[in-house]
């Protein structure tokens, strides 16, 4: 079974909205076990339309088309469906009174325009409206079939969901299920990687289930993609087995680099980390200028966990606040004595500090991309030495990064618990 | 001229990743004056890519490929490429040298597998990598052309921007061009920003050049872009003449709401004003945890008037650094007294302050959404309540633009130049 989407839209193609109804399908069409092996976006035109549906009528058994279905004359979707189907479009009073109806219920007036979307190519089933003015279409072609949703994505997701996902299960006549599970991974270059993870690819080559993929996400990390085909009484059970056992395979060659499953991120893992040791952290940053705070204070509770930050931007704060001796402040002393600085001035278990350059010109005699990370109150206080590359605003997102990882290592490594040099919670 | 965007990668299809590289190369496109009315996301296998390209060459003088560029076995576009093509792969000396050299600049070891990254079509231009390992290729068919570049959206940018919208205008022989400007505005609703702007609109009606188009950007407030099509001997001359008067019609009528044009932020705005009247500026910030000053350092130059600041995420941290009293942490008092707390600490002329509730559950029986913006050292000390509606990451974000908004505009109507309370500069 084999499923194109289709997306309609000229301003799609411009760039003024995304499209990301096409990348929900192609999860649900994947999840409900339907190949879907192309994607396609055409402007509002309608022999370009017409071409893009016949094109994919020839690949495919079916065909998810998205927009064009609205009042207005660039709706020309069900034009096209009509002209490639060889009928004409007519007029289902049925339809008439619902958008009527719609339209008397939430008490405005209706142009007439609107009944544009009574019409119906012959032949085709009509999706109720939930949700919008636009029915739906399960249009027929011979074996084939068109399934015309609208544009909207809040009304194109239950219409999806509502009556084109058990349509084309019906049709597929098969209960058969894809599910994934991405692992997150840090440190590791993507062929290093991928040479790890070598023995598991060749034994899973035979069989084809579950498959790994990687993926590269730039700042972000690379991600080992696990995917897996289920079937039988109880096909989700049978994927999540799958997914599972090969999860500890790879697990296994990865070790400490993998941070994160799915969509937890680097600083969710730090989170976990600290809130299960009972420690609190405090940040002096620098060049990042305030990131790494953000992120952290991006996870739900952080207030459990994070103290505080200094953002000690310009030079003379870090001596005067973080006590930062005289010299360079692009160095491993600095970034040392910015982390004890940190922790006792914001009363934390944990400091953590970075200083660098981030661009556009060198400092302190150090190039671009130099960065020193300062790690104090598990163990001997520590720093570490980067090299990143990039432009200024790429040197400053790795920073956050590479600083998170260190913690979380660092953390994953500690005993015990914090000293409780934290004061109360409460975030304003 | 017409040109068809191809994305190459197995996730976009899956929906796994949301395909924003075709949306922006389509884009960028438009604004060169090149027709882009198909783009297609296919998967990695090179059955597939093959017919996608040829579908795409049969319709398009060129085709953008991006993604499948990459050092592992999936990343199979260099393959595809060479077989539309009708040649094979040669690896090229001067690119494995390359790949060696930013390995080295790393100071990590090379994976062997990455010099399949040197293996070009023969007969194809290399476009040289800048930011990643992969670099691009120029690989002409005849009187066609297929430009490929990396699915990585900061290095794919780069590269478009560089080689391929270059390559393409020079093709087209650059006789008519369309370009556009945008203006930024905060501080207005969209319904009423377009009734303003309505007298324009109708003077523009009858010619249709230059028009104006309205664009709800979230968090980044409400755009204006006008959109002018050149012709004649000097098409980019006619086009920017036309947008530059239309700009100035348009602030006429919008003043102060206006607070940048295209990239340019609402920090880049306040950056400007802030090193125009020589202040400096330091922040404490509670709900953002630091978003203010990540962004304002995110200005290229800023270590010229930001000083730092303080995340004060802990109550305790308020009243021990920032000289807040006991009392509600979540008030109009609290941030007056953050505001100057900052500027003494931080020792800067003006002190900008936030606290307030993110969510998600109500503090200081305060809803979630309160939010008390301070500002010290531009008069007198000044608090604005804010109600912000969304999630908590939107109503950090918010926060953060409506912070910047009220500094930039005290800064416009401040006399003068600060107090020179600033210490030196630098930013570590």
């Amino acid at each position: 079974m084999r499923c194109e989407v289709l997306a309609v839209g000229t301003e799609l193609l411009l760039g003024q909205v995304v499209d990301t109804n096409s990348a929900w399908i192609g999860e649900q069409l994947a999840a409900a076990g339907v190949d879907c092996l192309l994607q396609v976006k055409v402007g509002d035109n309608l022999g370009r339309i017409v071409r893009a549906l016949r094109d994919a009528l020839a690949r495919a058994d079916a065909v998810v088309c998205c927009g064009g279905l609205g009042p207005t004359p660039d709706d020309i979707t069900r034009e096209a469906i009509a002209e490639v189907m060889g009928v004409g479009l007519e007029t289902r009073p049925e339809l008439v009174e619902v958008i009527r109806g719609i339209y008397a219920a939430r008490a405005r007036s209706m142009p007439e325009s609107n009944l544009r979307q009574a019409q119906v190519p012959a032949g085709a089933e009509v999706i109720p409206q939930t949700r919008g003015t636009a029915p739906g279409l399960v249009c027929p072609l011979g074996d084939r079939v068109i399934y015309a949703v609208p544009g909207v994505p809040h009304e194109m997701r239950e219409m999806v969901t509502r009556a084109v996902l058990p349509h084309l299960a019906a049709r597929a006549g098969q209960r058969a299920t894809i599910r994934s599970r991405t692992l997150r991974t840090w440190g590791i270059g993507e062929s290093a990687l991928a040479e790890l993870v070598a023995p598991r690819l060749a034994a899973l080559e035979p069989a084809g289930n579950p498959t790994i993929a990687f993926l590269a996400s730039g700042i972000e990390g690379i991600k080992v993609r696990i995917t897996a085909r289920g079937a039988g009484p109880d096909p989700e059970y049978a994927a999540d087995a799958l997914l599972a056992a090969e999860e500890a395979e790879v697990r296994g060659l990865l070790g400490e680099a993998v941070f994160g499953v799915d969509d937890q991120t680097m600083e969710a893992a730090v989170g976990v980390l600290l809130a299960g040791s009972e420690r609190t952290l405090a940040v002096a940053e620098s060049l990042t200028g305030g990131l790494i705070g953000a992120r952290l204070t991006a996870v739900a509770g952080a207030s459990g966990w994070f103290r505080g930050g200094l953002v000690s931007y310009a030079s003379d704060l870090k001596r005067d606040l973080l006590g930062v001796v005289e010299g360079p402040v692009v160095s491993a002393e600095a970034a040392t004595a910015m982390a004890e600085g940190a922790a006792r001035l914001l009363a934390a278990d944990v400091g953590l500090a970075v200083t660098g350059v981030a661009g556009p010109t060198e400092q302190d005699g150090q190039p671009v991309g130099t960065v020193f990370v300062g790690l104090a109150g598990l163990g001997p206080t520590s720093s570490r030495r980067l090299q990143l590359a990039g432009g200024r605003e790429t040197i400053r997102q790795l920073t956050v990064v590479h600083a998170g990882d260190l913690l979380r290592r660092a953390l994953l490594h500690a005993a015990g618990s914090g000293a409780g040099g934290g004061g109360g919670g409460g975030a304003g």
